[in-house]
């Protein structure tokens, strides 16, 4: 009867994991996506005229949490330190790109699966040799050193090949500059290449380059709101037609990290609405293509978001949609008009009463700045939203998994385990 | 071959699910448990003299995160409605101790226990009474109603019985009044009492009650660092002997949410710490009883606590571990000495600087309220520790489960789902 069952065992042990590398691996990450944001985004999304409460795609895939710490004791990360452990298995300190803490280049799982003939591929609301998607490819010392990470991607060779295949994102000011074109020797190595956002469709082949902007995209709450899962339908659309040896892709929601750093909540959940309809075409390449795995984290939160300040028991999300656009725009837009009202009543459901007008009105005579803090004030008070930095907090992120493979992120793990397990995956 | 793997996997499926129902249930309730307090907790752990960061029993029976909002579209729970969610199954109005919107009694598993013929019990650090314990064993419009509460614990019979077999917490102010002595009740009704915290081992029988404090028991920090895992201690010791039919037990790390409340990081630190040893006993009592399944939740986060403030990327552990006393403590020895640097220096690490000094001094001779106020923002700023209320927020919390049945509570899912499933095993 034992012999039986260890036979048992052995089979269905057998039958659980064999062929469990996943062929392609879509890997997104929403920079700054602490667990304060996918709880604000349901509560965003739920439609108040129903009793239930919706769930959204991050509901549906939740396999656990990561630590985010850097290689020393402050705890809280920064976006490179979180992106070169996210990409490489390796803690680094906060401005590293792909290096270690002796700043020696780390091998990142975007280069082994070059090596190993997999498409590769990029995709970033932010310039695309920003922090995180530079820590896939390039390797710098500091991710500030913009010029030097964009030279990487098209210097450093990989098996002889250009590392990444497919890039959308931002960035043409550090791509086509004094000193060196970059989008003129792309194309010389045969990358088809656009700087036409609405040409997107006309991307037929990889190697393919799209910059859609100077530096970063436009913020999804002030022009458009999809754009990071268009780029991502047209990625999945490119790679699965080039997908013979697997790919690899990782998709960065950029800008949710950017609203944080902001204290802006409408602006952060029109960037987790961009990224969670990013996250529902993976899921449903996935669904189609049960080859592919999806893992979905953050690098770190930002910004001390909670849902609920100064006491009171709720959080008012007609206030947060009611917001038409970020306090960039508001800013812009109320420095340039001498009718605070109009713009302030086109743009928001808050009411314009004596108190925010003398409020508004002050700040503006101080400047843009405070009158940005002074329209971010305004919003988060009236939706009970709370902040408590404009920097990063050391809360762990959630993972989610989904596919072939996605039972390895169960549970509790560093950012680095994330990257090893993924890497073990290439590797087979 | 199709027709053996169909069997295999049936195979396969049977030996994974067969007998899955757990024989003794230890359901323990960090209130105000958000990810941010066991985030906090693993840095507050973490000895700076190695370079790794040790992992904490959290971190190794981590299963998935839970919704915590009301039956309403505030999103933000209180304790009440949460403990109802979470031992009944049903989404409750804030205020309520198990009834349901129509302010009608819904049936708590611990009834279902009791009913069943299981041994029940329940443990927490605030008094026995409070809205969480009470929302298992007590049926109530308003959690206010503590007299009511207490009377509810010796008149509700369940199946002839009195519903709770064992109880060890605080309360002697509800239980012994002028026109009613519960304490005598109790001991009428065979059970053994104790309100000597020193002579908790002498507590030889179940059932039992065990009343500390006349109210909560005193803060971790300031008093005993770890009344809670003497009383878990105690408790699975008696529950052990008493399982023919299986127990249940709901022991709640109650005081979480008062430091929370409070704004005091080194106050919940210590409730953490108390918090997470009780875990390790109930978790070391599984290993040892395999039948049994342990699960961890909260109920909700308070406070909108982060670990990261003013920008700064880092969080200071040495200011939290250096703070010796609750504010509450400190300020009571403030206002009671003329010596103020010397209680300073004696209970913090943090320097008395000429500006903690001025503050401290001038805040004094406005009130105690001030002078606490004072005292915990000089440790929030000295430490990087970020707070966005004096409530609850809304932010999903953490699931942990380990034992018999664990695998259950991966992923996300409602509050009310974690009743549903131990309810479940419960009726099996």
């Amino acid at each position: 009867m034992k012999k039986q069952i260890s036979l048992l065992a052995l089979l269905c042990s057998a039958s659980a994991y064999a062929e469990q590398a996943p062929k392609n691996i879509i890997y997104m990450i929403g920079d700054g996506m602490g667990p304060a944001y996918t709880t604000a985004y349901r509560y965003f999304k739920d439609d108040p005229s129903t009793k239930e409460i919706e769930s959204t795609v991050f509901d549906t895939i939740l396999k656990g949490m990561a630590h985010t710490y850097p290689d020393d004791h402050t705890y809280v990360t920064d976006s490179a330190a979180g992106a070169t452990a996210l990409s490489s298995g390796h803690k680094s300190y906060n401005g590293a790109i792909a290096v270690d803490t002796d700043k020696k280049p780390v091998k990142t799982m975007l280069e082994i699966a070059k090596q190993k003939g997999m498409i590769t591929a990029l995709v970033a609301t932010s310039q695309i040799n920003h922090a995180t998607p530079a820590s896939f490819a390039a390797h710098n010392e500091s991710r500030r050193n913009y010029d030097d990470i964009a030279n990487d991607y098209i210097d450093n060779k990989i098996a002889g090949k250009l590392p990444v295949d497919l890039m959308l994102g931002g960035g043409t000011k550090y791509y086509i500059r004094e000193d060196r074109n970059l989008v003129a020797e792309f194309k010389q190595a045969g990358y088809q290449y656009s700087d036409d956002f609405s040409a997107l469709k006309d991307i037929q082949q990889i190697p393919a380059l799209g910059l859609f902007a100077p530096v970063g995209l436009d913020f999804a709450l002030d022009n458009n709101p999809t754009r990071l899962a268009q780029m991502t339908n047209k990625a999945l659309e490119l790679l699965d037609k080039n997908k013979k040896n697997g790919f690899f892709v990782m998709i960065e929601g950029s800008q949710i990290d950017w609203c944080g750093h902001a204290n802006d909540i409408a602006c952060a959940m029109a960037e987790m609405d961009d990224f969670a309809k990013s996250i529902e075409q993976a899921k449903a390449y996935v669904d189609k293509n049960p080859d592919t795995l999806l893992v979905i984290t953050a690098d770190h939160s930002t910004g001390g978001l909670t849902l609920g300040s100064h006491g009171q028991y709720k959080w008012a999300t007609e206030v947060v949609k009611g917001v038409q656009a970020t306090a960039v725009k508001l800013t812009k837009l109320m420095s340039e008009s001498d009718d605070l009202k109009a713009i302030w009543t086109a743009n928001t459901n808050i009411e314009y009463t004596p108190e925010n007008q003398l409020k508004l009105e002050q700040a503006k005579k101080l400047g843009e700045k405070p009158l940005n803090l002074a329209i971010k004030d305004i919003i988060s008070r009236a939706s009970f939203t709370g902040w408590t930095t404009g920097g990063h907090t050391a809360i762990d992120v959630q993972v989610f998994a989904h596919g072939k493979g996605a039972e390895k992120f169960i549970g509790s793990q560093n950012n680095t385990d994330i990257a090893d397990k993924l890497i073990g995956f290439i590797e087979q």
